[in-house]
């Protein structure tokens, strides 16, 4: 492993925080917080010094190969984690490491598991830095470096280790530019949904729902998260989380304007199925609890969407929901959104290409002659993308079940401990038994918070970059 | 498919159920229930008659392939559950056809799951035939019939069907005269067991409980299970729990007097490990409900060994045990007993493959050229091999996750959904949430206990032959 290389790439991540950062001190200053300034400030103080001595570390060897990418992304996001969280403390809005580490971890990886019970004592200052931790955190900040780095400290290896999905749409990749398209595109979505919540909302609270919503985090500035909005707000909101569940390569095809290319996507018409079909469940069984199917279709669409787009906003205590609607957002938890997406869960292109594997090996065991290749989204699913989606659903189911004992280690039921580290692993926020669909989960024991937090790690990197820092052999020096 | 020749197997199936049906016909005369003798005489009846018309169908073909053999073990349980359901019915212990069926496929597939709430009050008769169908199930009675049928019906695929777990030690099915040891194996430890519970239990219920545990089913002769029982009854089956979940190739390699191969099964190896690590866990931290290590013991090791077994009696409402005892119960629900034993789950070999795979995965993944292949058991693991485990695995929490939201239609949250998915699945019996330690499932709907029956065979069949049942591929006649 090439240390001095990975901490050059840290040093890049902590300035890049840094520079972030300005923006909850600025708007601590629009507000006249003052007592903010001390707390981002002395942070950005820490992180321009620490970043500046990493990124002059002098740097032997240039080899800088997978392992260190993978090594590189599960680093950077504990580090900017642990730093992102000293502004909570040294404002005094959460006294301990443990819960301002966890409300961090929640926000960069876009989980939107909190510990306050009540954001709305906060000061704007810490709202928008909570916010924009969801945003960063959607974009990804190595993804974001790459676009700033001096090129010899580019690797495409970073940019494979942390964005999402299966390798089978990540079409703009290797297109020249593609990156600085896909934030103008992510940009460009966040400001449009901004500008149309400020028609119903505060300025202050349509940027932060904005944040919210593009990095599929789902930290809302009310303690009734959207329930409390108009129709009007709920509907935009539902838009935008199916708009943020989509592959941003997608998009970047529609400015091409391959129409048509867009629309043949496989793993869109799936997702869009799924969506649909889950909506219509939910909201037909929803005319028990409303009174119309208008406002059956708008909770439950928003439910589902905010579900499958792991953002995890409510528009109501959807958790007494008929058993049915529970049984659905409970298996569009796992499912998650698209590959490419800012949303997280297995992605609908890993679950189509293991159901494509299924019935493959179904037919290859009944008829062992028979050879037959898979094709998902046009291109045919090679061995190594193959053992990609394989070594996914293991470790993920794995790590499922192992959280969940281990949480149970300290309290809770199965279903509690079961669905908070689905949550956790899908960066979804709310679960069902004693968490319930607030995503509060502040009087968890610190030990859980911990748990929770490496699952929220583990979700948002796909799994790969922690199990690289893990394992002793990858960190042998050669 | 070879229809005509599925159906003359399926012939032989039923007279070897009328055969079977004598006992409880026996039993009936012994305690002088002569109600019983029309519901047993009947049925007797109308599967020799129906039996031998089968049998005599004239086959032109002779073909009899894998998907041949997966169909017959897939409408052969079916079959039996659907006529040993009636002397249920005929008797009036059960008025409802679907309740009736649901106890059979209970019985049949050494589930242990009932209907119903109170046993003390049944016949020694339909108590008999509900053990029987535990003994039956546990052996599986084609294989049964593989030992008695003219060799031109033999064929290896019916077994390869019916029998559990990877290929891996399927070792005696080589041998000649296997079949007929290990049947041996299974009456004689059966027996044993009958003659050590009789020091402290009624002759009767001691033969009940040792057919329930031989075949690792659950049923009991009493309506809280174990519970009521000495702590030496409670030892003997909490042992027999565990060599009934060993696999019976392993007892033959004994008989051979090849104890140091016993001894050198990874597969063994790797149960004991984690029935040891289980038991103290839970052990352990019962400490804090009983008040002596010995008891805390007792009842621990007796739970972890019904539940990891599936045999699924209980000596203890465990539903209210701290939750770290929970979670370990529910972890090994999953995880099950070895390949070749008459327990259910996932089993040990498929975990410790799945888990070989991950790392060679992963290994590769980040060295793409390094060649290594997995050994298991002092074998290679071929392709065909491990498509067969990934098959499983992805049916097998794709199954448990489409049975949950079914479920969900009817009724009950996700705890008690999911458990109960999963206990069927893996053929235990108990479940959490609101089915509990007792597994009782007659308070369902009836669409729920359907849902359940074709969990709990397509788990006894281990997923194949119901998955060739279903594919219309399968059943074009060529």
């Amino acid at each position: 492993m090439n240390v001095r290389r990975i901490l050059k790439v840290l040093g890049y991540v902590l300035i890049a925080e840094a520079v972030f950062m300005l923006f909850p001190l600025i708007v601590s200053l629009i507000y006249e917080e003052f007592f903010n300034l001390k707390a981002f400030g002395i942070t950005i103080s820490i992180l321009a010094v620490l970043g500046i001595i990493l990124v002059n570390i002098p740097v032997k060897r240039k080899n800088f190969f997978l392992k260190e990418g993978l090594a590189v992304a599960g680093l950077s996001w504990i580090v900017i984690s642990i730093f992102g969280a000293i502004p909570f403390m040294i404002s005094g809005a959460i006294p301990k490491f443990i819960d301002a580490f966890f409300e961090t971890v929640s926000g960069f990886t876009t989980t939107g598991a909190t510990v306050f019970s009540d954001v709305e004592i906060l000061s704007k200052g810490i709202l928008f830095w909570r916010a924009l931790t969801h945003f960063m955190g959607g974009m990804g900040i190595l993804v974001f470096l790459l676009a700033f780095l001096p090129s010899s400290e580019k690797s495409i290896h970073i940019y494979s280790a942390e964005s999402t999905g299966t390798k089978a749409l990540k079409v703009a990749s290797k297109l020249k530019n593609a990156t600085l398209y896909l934030y103008l595109i992510y940009i460009g979505f966040t400001l449009l949904e901004g500008i149309l919540l400020c028609f119903d909302m505060p300025v202050f609270d349509a940027i932060c729902h904005a944040f919210s919503t593009a990095g599929t985090g789902g930290f809302s500035t009310f303690n009734n998260s959207i329930a409390g909005q108009s129709s009007y707000v709920q509907v935009v909101i539902t838009v935008f989380m199916f708009i943020f569940g989509i592959n941003f390569s997608l998009y970047y095809l529609l400015i091409l304007g391959k129409v048509k290319e867009f629309f043949k996507s496989e793993e869109l018409r799936a997702f869009a199925l799924i969506v649909v079909g889950a909506i219509l469940i939910v909201s037909l069984k929803l005319l028990s609890v409303y009174d119309s199917f208008g406002k059956a279709l708008q909770y439950g669409s928003f439910q589902v969407l905010s579900i499958i787009s792991t953002t995890g906003f409510f528009s109501a205590e959807f958790t007494v929901w008929p058993s049915l609607c529970l049984g659905v957002l409970f298996i569009v938890m796992f499912i998650g959104s698209m590959g490419g997406s800012t949303g997280g869960g297995i992605k609908v292109s890993r679950v189509a290409i293991a159901y494509k594997m299924a019935i493959r090996d179904f037919k290859k065991t009944i008829r062992p002659n028979k050879v037959s290749l898979i094709k998902f989204d046009g291109r045919i699913i090679d061995e190594g993308e193959e053992r990609g989606v394989r070594l996914f659903l293991v470790s993920y189911f794995g790590i499922l079940l192992i959280s969940t004992l281990l949480l149970s280690v300290f309290s809770g039921n199965i279903e509690t401990n079961l669905t908070a580290s689905l949550s956790m692993l899908s960066n979804v926020g709310p679960a069902f038994g004693e968490i319930g669909f607030s995503g509060y989960y502040g009087f968890l024991p610190n030990a859980s918070k911990i748990i929770l937090c490496i699952d929220m790690l583990i979700g948002r990197l796909e799994i790969l970059p922690i199990l690289v820092m893990l394992a002793p052999s990858a960190w042998r020096f050669k």
